[in-house]
């Protein structure tokens, strides 16, 4: 496999040589390009990019940039158990957790040191499915004989924005089809309020948790740990009947008589890429039954296999990617939005926020040398219609464009409407999506400036019929396999995450006492660390 | 009052002439620096711009700056009732919504048709609080007798971000106090879903709603309002006796019987300056009691009064305003991350992402002609230290620049705490948050590329002894203050939102079932719309 710098393959000088049409794509938005410029994207998804500003010219060099960087080339290398985590040699398996059969998308088994990593993932799936099966049958009680009602995940950043997302895009579709079993909630922060609060809310005879490290380490959930044992002590209730772990087998919380039990993932698995893996899976099954979080899994299967596609108009998160990339160094846009306009997505932005600046935000390539240019946009996003009452002013009329990826889906999910001036608010909801999206591109001319909107905004949408956990694996899966291509184009490795060290290494000077910097000093002053 | 565009000015010419040090402020940061570059920002809060890149030259450049555009001049006109909003021809007066005495800060009264607007708002100020003691006192009670306990705010945009913030971050606070009365919900979004689960979760019968909405036509507060009549009216309670209404006293929702009292703010305040108006008031007076968001109200007039303050180092707002416009438009970053040490402002990233982008995403100046110069930036941010594990890989190694503004506090909310390998968690977090800001300041070389980190990555940090409600007050105006000096610096109106419009006009003509756009039909027509 070649691995090459973007600014030295032929298609960079090829899409730099391109007029940046930019602003003035406006004219491009017909009735007949919305019809035609989609493509299925899994789990009952279409990817659409009409009202990108993207034709020929610009389609045609990224499909020549696809094929020169390769890119199903490696995602198959990927798939397929390739070392692409180069900065800390691993493997990057996460496709393989939705595998079918333990087998990675291409078809393959993926072996390691004799061991079929496709049968242990998918083992480990059946343990906490089984588990969280005996937990919701009452065959697995808390301390005091109560049936368990409740689940509390102890995680920070991959351990919990993903899991959390997930849990929140499906709490109500699970009360509307009787699939609502623990009730769960989330601790994450060190901040002690984060944990108090949980802990007040929760009943903690009915509470299972799930704590959830891989490398058992991380100073956050190991806190928050020793927190709940505390709260969990105090009302008489014994921690081991009350807690189970997700790690790795090599972590001091794995095999421990601390835990009801543990389920494990290894390092083949980031973080930012481990929703799929017991890390969600445990809590998902724990919330709504392991056939529903199953059913996510086949939904991140769908788009997986749907990604191999080495058309870049027959592959949705290839061509998301792509039109990504063009947008980034040949337009000169740093930052993306991610508008869901459904309020169970509300925390997705925040998730993918992780998946895309914890992976692409990099200025060295997978060799460690720096690159010459941009990587990874700065994401951010709200709920839509919420986003239009508040930031959406700057992405119609301010002096800077922010490329748009909306998500839509036409019915609501708890199908409880109410109707006022003749449409319910699910038709009023995706109504602003349809006309939002026509405003950013088209704009409108004003005689008064102030009421003028330039257009030449441009957005992709991503619909389906109903968000459920087929949609919402595909979902998740599409932005995971965005993310992967964009860092094959840029030749980055997008598997590791050396940014959070250095801020790891000081703390720990800072609570040693000694952390060898009179201006670390004079702020942990001020703030009175001591 | 002279308003000249910012490339006009001689400070503009004079900032372009300096040094871009950028990158290279790394050795200003000492502990002597930090010591001292500091000022007070009210309500017992300082605000810190050590690890910003900018020294005398700068500064005196900035100093310049604010007087010749006569920031602080255009503030008392502001205070004292001109009409800075000259889109909307309306006087801006937020700030005399905590004016003490209903003055204005600068000791004036305002008076508009003859009418004194700070006895006004003073008096809607006692008429709700009297109404929240009512409540708390169970002398207004439901329609079938029982007490209040849960308020739900219907309100979107600039009624629920701010309030909503507001109440996530003194809940635990409140709590620990003894001062939580009823517990807060908000519906915003007008997805059905929303509405939905949130009459699920409050126990209809002892639950007030409070609907926000100034002109009384918000399209999805209005489908929200009669969401959770029908609820009502379903569970055999009189609507009449469970919801109040915030509203301007011309709006339809203004002394309407339909209501159990309306109370009134007016077109001078703006949605996103509405927090210490009833729209923020009634929902936190009746969750806190009123002694609380007067309080609140306090600080909030403190930070008022510093920033009156020409001396730019005497004047935090001022001097965290003229810092980000140097490097919004001299050194080129298009954002700007918001970065709470406290689970407390989970949400006030998201109202100073509103306050900030709607405010300032603005292309053209107040007169309505297209400016030349960047204006307000793209404003996002988690609390710390979940954010350490998620997009800080982004900015500590990614490609571009993003300044940081950070939030800390001595004490914890709850105090509520555990000892975890020789410190409480509290000491934790801000460990890490005095170990980020050296980390992005200083960086560290490395021989591996991919553990180098190039520094010279500007923050501030504002600090205070515990989030109270006069530190939230200030926090809360100090940005308001910001970015609205901002505002002035660039010569556009802060105060109006026009780019909203145009969806709405779209929406409305999709729901009629004749939007006039071919493209906008399609798009209705695969998201289900018909």
């Amino acid at each position: 496999m070649k691995y090459v710098d973007f600014d030295k393959t032929e298609a960079f000088k090829k899409l730099s040589a391109l007029p940046k049409k930019g602003k003035d794509f406006n004219a491009l938005l017909s009735a007949e390009r919305v019809k035609t410029s989609k493509v299925a994207a899994g789990g009952g998804l279409t990817y659409s990019w009409a009202a990108k500003g993207v034709e020929k010219a610009e389609l045609d060099a990224l499909q020549a940039l696809a094929d020169e960087q390769d890119l199903i080339g490696k995602y198959k290398a990927l798939l397929d158990g390739e070392i692409i985590n180069t900065g800390e040699k691993r493997k990057v398996l996460h496709h393989l957790l939705r595998g079918q059969g333990g087998l990675a998308v291409t078809g393959k088994a993926v072996i390691a040191d004799g061991k079929d990593l496709g049968k242990f993932y998918a083992q480990e799936l059946e343990r906490f499915s089984t588990f969280a099966e005996l937990v919701q049958a009452g065959k697995i009680k808390g301390a005091t004989g109560k049936n368990f009602s409740s689940v509390v995940q102890i995680g920070i950043g991959g351990s919990d924005l993903g899991p959390r997302a997930l849990y929140l895009a499906l709490e109500n579709w699970a009360i509307k089809e009787g699939k609502s079993f623990l009730k769960a909630r989330f601790i994450s922060n060190v901040d002690p309020d984060d944990a108090s609060q949980i802990a007040s809310l929760a009943p903690l005879d009915e509470t299972i948790f799930v704590l959830v490290s891989k490398s058992g380490t991380t100073q956050e959930t190991l806190s928050n740990e020793l927190f709940i044992k505390d709260k969990l002590q105090k009302a008489g209730l014994d921690p081991s009947k009350h807690i189970v772990a997700v790690t790795s087998e090599t972590s001091p919380l794995a095999r421990n008589p601390a835990y009801l039990d543990s389920f494990y993932i290894d390092d083949f698995i980031g973080g930012r890429y481990s929703a799929t893996s017991g890390v969600g899976g445990v809590i998902l099954s724990l919330a709504f039954g392991p056939a529903v979080f199953k059913e996510l899994l086949a939904g991140a299967h769908e788009a997986d296999t749907l990604a191999l596609e080495p058309n870049v108009l027959k592959n949705a998160a290839l061509l998301d990617a792509l039109i990504g990339v063009w947008e980034r160094n040949f337009l000169g846009y740093p930052y993306t939005a991610i508008l869901p306009y459904s309020q169970a997505l509300s925390r997705f932005p925040a998730h993918l926020q992780q998946l895309d600046m914890e992976s692409n935000g990099k200025r060295v390539n997978r060799d460690g040398s720096p690159v010459h240019y941009s990587t990874g946009p700065v994401v951010f996003g709200e709920p839509g219609t919420n986003g239009q009452h508040s930031f959406f002013q700057l992405l119609h009329q301010g002096t800077d464009i922010v490329p748009l990826q909306f998500v839509g889906f036409n019915d609501s999910q708890r199908n409880d409407d109410v109707t006022v001036d003749g449409s319910v608010s699910q038709t009023k909801l995706k109504a602003n999506l349809a006309a939002q999206i026509v405003a950013f591109a088209k704009g409108k001319t004003d005689s008064n400036g102030n009421k003028e909107f330039p257009g030449g905004r441009p957005s992709s949408l991503i619909y389906g019929k109903r968000l459920n956990p087929k949609a919402l694996g595909a979902l998740l899966a599409h932005f995971e396999n965005k993310v992967m291509f964009q860092g094959f184009v840029w030749n980055i490795n997008s598997f590791d995450q050396e940014g959070v060290q250095l801020g790891k290494i000081l703390t720990k000077k800072v609570l040693s006492g000694n952390s060898g910097d009179a201006a670390l000093d004079a702020y942990s002053e001020i703030l009175g660390v001591k």
